[in-house]
């Protein structure tokens, strides 16, 4: 017994891009359906971090009441760049006339997924996509099977993929699983989450001989923060105490507020872009796109500006038949995706420690972090992409 | 049978660093001697390039009616970045108030050593220096061998290396010749002189996929340009078609001015920085205390940058007994040396093509080329750099 189901657009993944996506598209009266493999309660208790560009911030606003990002996020108007004993602030508004957001990631989702379940639109949890019927190019079929594991057809005139980086649409897009430019890194980080008031109002970026590590925050009970580590570390391998004093000794010059450790996790680096985002009626948006090292924090809102680029080029293509913006969406999102690639790619190297750096490239990697530190537009350059180019 | 002189400072080298500093010192009332291994005539007839930073041109002013910087020099109000196509000019004077000489470096020389001749000041040609006598720190002495073979001792109150990168007087400074910080690069530089008018009135930085080209210029009949090469490609090994093909493909979108080649050479890459600049009343400046590569047309800069800081902390301690800044003086050097290290490893591993970059790195590399030039804050930050940062 197979349910068939006809949409305008299918949409796979219920993330911050996949649920933007049905937001914006369905203020532009155009219905979809999202699916997502996840149950709505892991979805709304995955706790990730989130720095919000501007544009993101503003993107979100369009959800009206369900938008609490300037409610429950913290405009952060500035970041620390720390290294050689030395604190440098990178004030945001008065070199950029823009702010950044903290605001957790689930907190995120669960504004959207609020949005979407008022609207009345169609989203279905616990459901598993199996692949994508292309045999008929003008109307791709998203094939699943769903929560209660009876069979599901979505049929579509354009099918998207928002479904993270192990994404069962991009083959469809690009052929294979593999099919795209990759960049590992040599190290990873150590992050925890711990019960204690903030070290620190603003995120601190420390650069120091044993290596990087980020002070940033949650809230006012809970913080999290980072170090630089092996990519092999386990994380239950190092005690409450080794764990305080390996975050410590990276950021000398602040004395950290230690506090109960509940959470503690090792992130590997690592760098993706596909060779393609869109083929015929599929395309391919966030995390199933592209995938960046968190230090440039530019994850969710690459993924968002991929949403804001589709969605008018979709509504141009379904509501008017002007193929033009979905011909050069690609096209347009690359060069995004690949300055933030390489931000995200200049924050890391010139923050972190390798063990294979001569000691004339440590000496070159402070004299670059000075040059950053001493030259206002220096400071602006780096601003500019933290806070992010307008979209 | 031996000449012994006696000089409150003795110079060692007479290149752009040891020449300048001699004359601010006689600016300032104190004597000098400079000594070179090499004739005034092989001084003069070496033909190298020379970007002067505007910082530069201005201590050169004090040569008073000696200095043709502004006259034989041409003022270079930007230079150009060609990628993926496009070319994209970095305007110096909006962007920094500043600009850049084109300036051959022997004609620096030539003023250089006419003033101090003019001036009626003691300059040896012909000198091998065979070692420095620290016996006595307070009065350090330069021994050596005279043009006639004869013996020569400089008893001094101090002894300023500017004798280059294989500086006879580093090992007096460091404890070797070898007492520094390395860096080598996988790849050279095949430059040429040519007999034509300028393809461009300013510089072109090129990357391409074949890799990097620069074309610079030096008068209105003879040009000066590179392609990044093997290093150990044998100079001779092409033919003149084949050079030019090799600069042409790499400035895709400029039809190059071909004429007789008349001079080819391999510029091999290195990044040395000295372990230290002074000890006791020995100091080592220019490119006896460091080299960089030419992507960043710092070398010459860094070495007057070094005479600017040198020639009043030495007035300080000559004449006032106050030895407050030649103690500071290696530290006060380092800050600038090692971002203009940055710098010239940056637009070096910016605008070059490794063989073994990824598709992923050479994607990067475009997008940060493509950052910089969409950022007024990204253009001034290189225009800052180039022009030179504040003596």
């Amino acid at each position: 017994m197979t349910t068939t189901l006809r949409t305008p657009v299918a949409i796979v993944g219920a993330g911050p891009a996949g649920l933007l996506l049905a937001h914006l598209l369905d203020e532009a009266g155009i219905d979809s359906i999202v699916v997502d493999l996840r149950t709505q309660g892991e979805i709304e208790s995955t706790i990730r971090a989130g720095i919000l560009e501007q544009g993101t911030v503003e993107l979100l606003d369009r959800l009206g009441e369900h938008s609490r990002a300037r409610i429950v996020g913290h405009r952060h108007d500035g970041i620390e760049l720390r290294f050689d004993g030395e604190g440098h602030r990178i004030d945001f508004p008065s070199l950029t006339g823009r702010s950044a957001w903290l605001y957790p990631q689930h907190e995120v989702l669960k504004d959207l997924i609020a949005a979407r379940v008022a609207a009345g639109q169609d989203l279905r949890f616990g459901v598993t996509v199996t692949g994508i019927d292309e045999s008929d190019q003008e109307h791709p079929r998203v094939l699943a099977v769903d929560a209660d594991g009876k069979e599901l057809v979505i049929e579509a005139d354009f099918v998207v993929g928002a479904d993270g980086s192990r994404s069962v649409v991009r083959p469809s897009v690009v052929g294979s699983m593999q099919g795209g430019y990759f960049r590992e890194y040599p190290f990873a980080w150590f992050g925890i989450l711990c019960e204690a008031p903030p070290s620190s109002n603003e995120l601190i970026y420390s650069n120091s001989p044993d290596g990087f590590a980020l002070i940033s925050q949650r809230s006012e009970t809970v913080q999290r923060m980072y170090f630089q580590c092996d990519p092999k570390l386990d994380p239950s391998s190092l005690s409450e105490t080794e764990v305080w004093e390996n975050i410590q000794k990276r950021v000398p010059g602040t004395d950290l507020i230690e506090g109960p450790i509940f959470q503690r996790d090792v992130l590997r680096f690592r760098s993706f872009v596909s060779h393609g985002m869109r083929k015929h009626r599929i395309a391919i948006i966030g995390d199933a796109a592209h995938t960046v090292p968190p230090t440039g924090a530019k994850g969710m809102n690459l993924a968002v500006a991929d949403v804001a680029l589709l969605h008018e080029a979709l509504r141009a293509l379904l509501q008017e038949n002007d193929s033009r913006l979905i011909d050069t969406f690609e096209q347009r999102a690359m060069q995004r995706i690949w300055k933030a690639q390489h931000f995200s790619w200049w924050m890391t190297s010139m923050l972190h420690v390798t063990d294979d750096a001569s000691d004339f490239d440590r000496r070159r990697q402070l004299g670059e972090l000075r040059s950053i530190a001493q030259s206002t537009a220096g400071q602006t350059y780096l601003a500019e992409a933290y806070t992010g180019w307008p979209i």
